[in-house]
């Protein structure tokens, strides 16, 4: 199976496209695995797929159906649009992330129960399909906007995007469907529309772009990608109209090859530069991949939370300007670490740089694992860094605004979020290992089966064991019935507090990046890996203002929070401050910090003339956190993860 | 002019009405003075009276006829709505808040150029009342939505409600005119409609209330204020919609007696509050005055910008939870600093207390002075307390998103502020001094001319000089021709370092709060008060998350600020480090920090295992601030009230 290092790979079913694989360059230093190639078999993320599988999926079908969207469909069908259609102009594009989660379970479990209602709802959504390849329930019927009329906030072809990744995950996993067919020509009738001599424009929220390109992938048609090639161009050379929030909102601002950081809505953001760096891939465009790299890391090092969060306005669900990251109106949308991830997972295949891994690790477990409840029926839109008040909980049966609850709930007017969940978690498995000419690449770790081959036939068959991130410890076992002779590559992240690779009797230190080991494995031997994933300080850039004086706690890839329910009845967080001079601990499954808990008097105007003062404070006491993936599930509670370290002195 | 307890004071031309009151209880320890009683002379707001009325009043006409608000009620004549209607839905309310501002500015010089004017924008309203009173441009015609049909974002009583208060200027100043007929038909239509048996509703923005309210004194018809009391009692009790921000965006959520603190949109709440104040003076309601009294000390303990700012988000306009009070997303809206010098106007008026005086003057010289340019023709909206980029100078001649502008925009697509800035300056004088039976209290200082009389006839006529806040010292002189026998009131500010009060050649040591003086004073002779105004820092309450590790620097009521125009060449104020062992100076006419000027070295990542090393830290260097309110007056400039303390060490 080679990797092409060039133009598109052939749209051969038995040469990937139906090993389930989300995302696949023609282009790159890394081949991406496929779900069949790689599963997830336990572990942090096998709970999570299980759940997901067995409950947030239908969660999602079940309001679909509840709020109409589903319906909507059949309204246009019957002919009783607009006057009975439901929910914001975006809400198809939830029944297409709900296919494309599908698609992708079908494709992991083979579960053919989830194929039976698949198949009814592509019914729906395909017989509401206009003749020349128009599908969008909110637009161009008597009564309803013409089509294309508000290209700002329309959201048209951002729908037609997530209903053509709804097509290729099905493309890629089981092959050829009505879907497909739906949207190819869905895509076909956006070529005719928006290609050379068309509409001159792009819709104000990128998805179409990383589809289309998805899309000529699984396809061959090359007419798609220069279709999302124009779309990547035009963005940027204020195309759209000028919005209150201004155009840098949907990137409309400089063009892309110009701009230095990513800015405006996050979700926008990472969509469309997800999309940009699909086309350089696709079209040796080195330049234009720099420069998205280029903002991308500016973004990183100055507009990101600490959780891999982005996003720190409510207003416009935008980036701040640099350094501005306030914990408690963090907005550090769901959506956005996804973008987050699919970005990374790009520039990852392309640079194997195992940073971009780091960055994808960050995200998954402390913004997009923390979403979703243990259960699975409801979600975090926003996830804030600092919540200050107890907040009510969001009742099960109703829905909530969009950013309102301070806990999960279970369905938002905007829902992007939990079906945005539900793909990523569905498709998870494709984003834990790669492979190039040399060898297998390690980029995420959990207990996960691998089979594949090398292109020159090798085997590659391992069985991942570990129970991560909880310990540090990876084994990585010959699990095949050949010798394993490849080069492995591990990841050491960046966090790393040290990390020793054991292998054939042999201790090697390893240094954060990529760690390379010729393997040579009998079945049954291992490779050892161990990363010091203990409890420890994290101090931020003194240019965030708003977390000056305060430290955080992260173990391995997780970042830590205090929760009141873990002070003792009657105490807020906002009355403990941490000790930084000593060290986090760990006991009884437990990361605890030792500070004191203190009671600050109140007053009449809250700035005085000298130093406040604090009032009684105890004497030091330990108290334990909580991953902050796993706050509030105990039911309202304040929390926070940035702890103030100032013990101010008596006025 | 006797200042009766209970009960409207009679209507009566020649006690009180024609001397351009502008809020006239029928209860309270202190009785207001009017327009034609104080007299603003010169200094800092008689210089700011001087340009509203020469620049601002005529810029407000100029944009409200180039943007079609005024046009509105022509083509409301014409019956050209609602094709040919510009602007929001509540721009009627930009024209009468114009004529609001125009009445004081007659009362206040007798121009009569702007009187003429102000009988043309007039007659061009009062042709588009309907029949019935109903008067609103944006609803209730063929092809508009329905009156009523949508309390929440309607605005319609929020404009009937400013209609009556320019009405009630125009009362207090002049007299009867077709304005205040024109209010009076509103207000009855709004007793019929809103009234017993009517629509069991409210306004989504209040207003209405304190305005009906202000009718009723100014007309003794005690069915308006019967009206605004059932508005004050009706809130609260859900009887508006819910909406994405919660039904505390305009405080439905709780009853105005169970509240606790200020919340929601904080324009709204200050209204609102006010509203509630006026009823309880007018009803003898005591219970429901205290219950507003806590909420505002509430929300000034814990909710309140240094500046006396309010309100900390963008998305909603609205209060953070306590304690939010980030410097660089402070929305700090000039309405919502004018609403809290209209609540602690009537709360001053009905407790004497003297912190409320403070409470005017700190939003008056940190938020409203702001606003402005000086030349009185561009305006902030949201007044930020720290500026991290250069901004983009507004055009002269676009209108401005809301509170994108971070330069003074010259209108904006909602542009309340401009004419509240302009209404509020024009009546400034009322709000320098009150009476009450024993004498005269000073509560706000600047250069006045105060002439009236005690209820018991004695001659009250004094000059004010000073040239506040450049100097602490005030003189007030006997100015009449009668010897000044009668207690004289001075507000000794809470920031005040120090204060003397000499008269007759003695010498008292003034502690803050009210400072209570028999004088008798021959023509000429004067009483000195000295406050110690020098320069100093403050330091925020611990719980201030954003502020933590900073001090502000505040000279008398004035808040300063770094600005990167005061700083070498190429250096921005996020650079600067204070140090808060070192006190404040004022030498060349400027106030001066002594601190360092460093560079922090970029990072990949802005959050690292160990504390942050900073860069290269200059040898302190002495920097001069600017007071607040006069900060982007030299172009594009970062600027930050809160300057950091800490010095880190290298790590």
């Amino acid at each position: 199976m080679p990797s092409s290092t060039d133009g598109l790979r052939p749209a051969d079913p038995d040469a990937g496209t139906s090993l389930g694989v989300p995302v696949s360059p023609g282009s790159g230093l890394l081949r991406p695995l496929g779900l069949a190639e790689v599963r997830i078999v336990g572990g942090f993320w096998g709970e999570r797929q299980h759940v997901n599988g067995a409950a947030t999926i239908a969660h999602i079908e079940y309001w679909l159906e509840r709020e109409g969207w589903l319906g909507n469909f059949d309204a246009a069908v019957q002919g009783r649009l607009p006057g009975a259609r439901r929910g914001r102009e975006f809400s198809d594009s939830e029944v297409y992330k709900l296919l494309e989660a599908m698609a992708w379970e079908i494709g992991r479990t083979g579960d053919e129960a989830i194929q039976g209602r698949y198949d009814a709802i592509v019914a729906r959504v395909a017989a509401a399909q206009e003749v020349d390849g128009y599908l969008h329930t909110n637009f161009g019927r008597p009564g309803q906007a013409p089509r294309y009329s508000d290209l700002e906030w329309g959201h048209e072809l951002y729908c037609f995007g997530h209903l053509i990744q709804a097509a290729v995950a099905r493309l890629r996993t089981r092959g050829d469907h009505l879907l497909v067919q739906v949207a190819r020509r869905a895509a076909d009738h956006v070529c005719r529309v928006f290609g050379e001599g068309g509409i001159e424009s792009v819709c104000g929220h990128a998805e179409v772009e990383p589809a289309l390109v998805e899309l000529a992938r699984a396809t061959g048609e090359r007419r798609y990608l220069e279709q999302a090639r124009l779309f990547v161009e035009r963005r940027g050379h204020h195309v759209l109209g000028d919005i209150e929030f201004g155009r840098a909102y949907f990137q409309d601002d400089v063009p892309v090859r110009e701009a230095e950081v990513l800015r405006g809505h996050a979700v926008r953001a990472m969509y469309f530069a997800s999309g940009a760096v699909d086309v350089a891939a696709e079209t040796g465009d080195d330049e234009l991949r720099d420069a998205v790299r280029g903002q991308f890391a500016a973004t990183l090092a100055r507009r990101t939370y600490l959780t891999g969060g982005m996003g720190s306005r409510h207003q416009d669900e935008a980036f701040g300007e640099d350094f501005v990251l306030p914990p408690d109106r963090a907005y550090s949308e769901t959506c956005a670490a996804i973008g987050s991830v699919m970005l990374a997972w790009r520039l990852l295949l392309a640079d194997a740089d195992p940073a971009w891994a780091d960055v994808i690790e960050r995200a998954l477990f402390n913004v997009v694992a923390t979403s979703p409840a243990p259960d699975g029926r409801s979600f975090y839109y926003a996830n804030t860094l600092h919540q200050r008040e107890l907040a009510g909980v969001p009742e099960p049966d109703v829905v909530s605004a969009r950013a309102a609850s301070s806990l999960r709930a279970p369905w938002f007017t905007v829902s992007c979020c939990p079906t945005n969940v539900a793909r990523t978690f569905a498709g998870l498995g494709a984003y834990v290992a790669t492979v190039d000419d040399a060898g297998l690449q390690l980029h995420q770790y959990a207990p996960v089966r691998i089979r594949t081959r090398l292109p020159d036939g090798r085997e590659v068959a391992v069985d991942v064991e570990t129970d991560y991130p909880r310990s540090g410890t990876v084994r990585v076992r010959a699990a095949g019935p050949e010798r394993q002779r490849w080069v492995l590559t591990l990841r050491v992240p960046a966090w790393a507090q040290g990390a020793d690779v054991v292998s054939g009797g042999t201790r090697h230190a390893a240094r954060p990046g990529a760690f390379r080991l010729e393997v040579d494995l009998a079945p049954g031997e291992e490779v050892l890996l161990e990363l010091g994933v203990g409890p420890r300080f994290v101090w931020p850039d003194p240019r965030i203002d708003a977390v000056r004086g305060c430290v955080a706690v992260q173990r391995g890839p997780e970042v830590f929070c205090l929760e009141s329910a873990d002070l003792p009845d009657g105490v807020d967080v906002s009355q403990f401050r941490v000790d930084p001079a000593v060290a986090p601990t760990e006991r009884d499954g437990r990361v605890r910090v030792r500070g004191t808990i203190g009671t600050q008097p109140d007053a009449d105007w809250p700035y005085a003339a000298r130093p406040w003062g604090v009032g009684e404070h105890s004497a030091p006491v330990e108290v334990p956190l909580v991953a902050y993936h796993d706050w509030a599930n105990r039911g309202p509670s304040t929390m926070r993860v940035w702890l103030p370290t100032d013990a101010p002195t008596q006025a």
